[in-house]
Order: structure tokens, then C-alpha cells, then sequence
């Protein structure tokens, strides 16, 4: 087998971090409770996302966290970051998840046992260092 | 104002982690998709607990993640972890969120944006370095 064939099947993921999709029209208020309960500062994000999304500052577990908000119920989501979204999108479809749908750059999942997540595009800056390898 | 007395007034709490509930009764099953899906390892936790709870060692981030096995339907909730749990729970009544019920040494409460979420009693190591203070 030709090695550099095998390195181009080989993709990294981890976990990024997590949404607090929150069913609100008042995204501020959303972020304000987060990210007080958390003790996370609040940060606004440029226009296009900013509208819906607001980032918590998480300085101790190099977690991605975003308050999100959104129209179905409340809750929390899980994202999933790698280097290869489409090989990370069949790996976990061989565990048993399932494609709900694709949004812009990333994947929503659902995982065998119901919650939904997403698959996305590797923006960590420590990831190669502490993603996992896959073949 | 005597100092002695105002430290007592002050708690510190953060992020612990999060629990991922599943809907289940093959706890071992949802373990292993999870494990799998975040690359990390399951770990079995002692009689009393390990019927319900899996650990995923979160080698990377620090955080406590454990896969649960419920009645509810699966979701993802948030673990705040702190040395003073009843102040942290008035800290957290005062920012809106509301008290659903103590389960052992924890107490269940409900975001204003609707989610459910535990404040637990600290157990991270570096706890006393990154939890935020509150008076």
C-alpha cells in the first residue's frame, strides 16, 4: 500500500465545544444569563452571525461556546470540529448517526441515541495537537 | 466591615462539564457511540453510580463528561460546578434561573432560556485557579 495514499485517507476531529440554543427573540438577554452563570465574558460577533449568535469567552477550557438563537425548543448542542467534514460525517454515520441536514459549511447530526449536533470545519487553535486520528 | 466575614460571603463556581442523557436502557451502547464520536475513552464508574453513568475521559479540556442513561428524552445539559452550592444556586436565582429539584447533593435548575442544568459540588483540580469568584 502506498503510504502517502493512506495519509490522504487519515482525518483528525474533536470536540469544538458546545451551542446553548436558546428559543428567544432577545439573543442579548440569552448571552447576558449565560454567560453570568457561567462567569464567561460576553462577546459580539461581526454582522451575518452576530444577529444570532453570540460567543461566551471560555479561557480555561479552550472550548468553543456560542449562544444561539433559534426557534424549536431550548436546549443544548454538542459540535463535532475536523479537518474533513465529509469523512467525519461517514465515520459517524458508520457509529450509527444520521444526516439531518447541511447548513452553510457544516453538518447537522442526529446521534443514534437522539440528540442533535453538528460536524464542523476545524478553527481550534490547538487541534492538530489534541484531535484524534482516523482512518 | 470585618474581612474575615466577607470572605465567608464569597463562593466561586464554573463550568464543570456536561452530561450527555440518553434515553436508554444499553447504557454500555450509548458510551461507546459517544466515546467514539468525541475520540474519547469510556471509563466504568463504581457500583452505585456506574449503572447509570459512563465517564468519557476528556483528556483535552478538562472537563467531567458523562453519558447518563434517563426516562426524560436525550438531550445535553451543563454541569456548574462550586464550593458553596446553595449560594451558588441563590447567585444563579437572582440572574433568573429557578430551582427544579435536589437530587442527592445537587441541585436541578431551569434557565430563564429554558434549559435544565445541575450545580454540583466541585471536583476539578484546577477548580480553585479557574472558577470565578462571587461575592
Amino acid at each position: 500500500m502506498n503510504l502517502a495514499n493512506l495519509e490522504q485517507r487519515m482525518h483528525k476531529s474533536k470536540l469544538a465545544g458546545f451551542i446553548i440554543d436558546c428559543q428567544t427573540t432577545d439573543l442579548d438577554r440569552a448571552a447576558d444569563f449565560w454567560g453570568s452563570a457561567l462567569g464567561m465574558p460576553v462577546r459580539a460577533l461581526p454582522p451575518g452571525e452576530g444577529e444570532i449568535y453570540k460567543q461566551l469567552d471560555d479561557l480555561h477550557h479552550g472550548l468553543q461556546i456560542e449562544v444561539q438563537a433559534v426557534n424549536h425548543p431550548s436546549r443544548v448542542h454538542l459540535d463535532i470540529e475536523s479537518d474533513d467534514i465529509e469523512a467525519e460525517v461517514q465515520r459517524l454515520e458508520k457509529l450509527g448517526a444520521t444526516r439531518i441536514q447541511m447548513i452553510r459549511t457544516w453538518w447537522v447530526m442526529e446521534a443514534p441515541t437522539g440528540q442533535r449536533f453538528c460536524v464542523i470545519r476545524a478553527t481550534s487553535k490547538d487541534f492538530d495537537a489534541k484531535a484524534s486520528e482516523w482512518s
